[in-house]
């Protein structure tokens, strides 16, 4: 496949001790996947700045694009920013347009705009602002890097104002035959037609459904023709 | 924390393609909790072999535990093993006890012990089995990775077979106040209250709810004895 390549790196304490169910990571491989992007990795990492560093210097060598997801809000914990900063070793510091964005925000809703809601506004040398219009407080790109929040409804926007500004490839397409058989049955045929089409890919997950077991046949691919001539074999192999 | 670390891989293309949500992390997340294992990382990797071993290598240098979930069904999609056994450097073949376990199986179900599911058997040379209730393949235990199924009520019959016999340390507890303020106002004298207990994590978690703004604050350590100390502060300071 010969499509843009993408990391996902969700940061937060909160996922690793199981309180919290990251979402975003779901959400993301949905929109790359119809964008013609292929997630090909995620990771999940604590609150460290040393984690962060090294996770995000290893998939932004590795891949195209690295989203990340956590870490960008005001209190102690909130360290991405700087952790983005020190990956790319560069400086850190409150921005103009960051700032009068933010201000003009609180001073529309009557909060302040203290010290702890400026730090949203510490943003990487060279970075380009992704538009938050949930809660105003940017997410931003770094080279190939692109920093957003956690929060779901805000995660969500912020993949709307950046996917549209990357080149996309061919959607990979995916049709699925569900079968009730296990699949230890039709491991021989269907790995036999898996061999005919290097180009797809091609998966089986099994499932039991009021004690009767079943597998669903999945076919990917970038390719509509191949992808349909695959399946009536499948369908005619199964069906 | 002195507590053992802990890494989960997940193996699958359809959770990186937004087919299927993995839900393994959660549910290994809260289990290694309980347990008094941190769970310090996370990585989901494509069903591609150079993939699977540079994750396990990395992952089983850094951490006292590696748990995998995917890949180890009968189709020719499930490469978890193979992949095992070649970031260990052993052989794999069809292990005796496994096949004998599988062929009692088959034969009491009346269904073909064919060559699929023979597949299922082949064990890395020096991997100790892991019990599977659910539907009797085995997973298994090499060095210090515990590889499991990825249907999750099978992952979950896995982990509580390994769990106990994993040494853990004192169970991380949690408490959590809830406050209807934005994180920006409480950041600072959160932040503070952070600085002054070093061996306890504290996280702030925004929400909103019927258009009002507020914050989950979660403290977490080891020490019943300092968290309820911080906790009063923290009650005292918000509630």
């Amino acid at each position: 496949m010969t499509n843009p390549t993408a990391a996902m790196l969700v940061i937060g304490d909160e996922i690793l001790s199981g309180r919290t169910r990251d979402t975003n990571t779901h959400y993301l491989a949905g929109e790359l996947t119809q964008h013609g992007i292929q997630l090909a990795e995620a990771r999940v990492v604590s609150d460290d700045q040393a984690a962060i560093v090294a996770a995000v210097n290893a998939l932004r060598a590795t891949y195209d694009h690295v989203f990340t997801s956590g870490g960008i809000g005001p209190t102690h914990d909130d360290i991405t920013a700087d952790a983005i900063a020190a990956a790319f070793g560069v400086a850190i510091t409150h921005r103009a347009d960051a700032m009068a964005l933010m201000a003009a925000h609180y001073a529309r809703s009557g909060s302040e705009f203290n010290d702890a809601r400026k730090r949203m506004a510490r943003i990487p040398d060279g970075a380009v602002l992704i538009d938050n219009p949930v809660s105003v407080a940017p997410g931003f790109t770094l080279g190939n890097v692109h920093v957003m929040a956690g929060v779901p409804n805000i995660f969500q926007a912020m993949v709307a104002s950046v996917l549209p500004t990357l080149t996309g490839g061919a959607p990979l397409l995916s049709q699925s035959l569900r079968v009730l058989r296990g699949e230890g049955e039709i491991a021989a045929p269907f790995g036999a037609l898996a061999a005919e089409y290097p180009d797809l890919s091609m998966g089986s997950y099994p499932f039991t459904q009021n004690g009767v077991m079943g597998t669903n046949l999945v076919i990917r691919g970038t390719d509509a023709g191949q992808l349909s001539q695959a399946m009536s074999k499948l369908a005619a192999l199964f069906g």
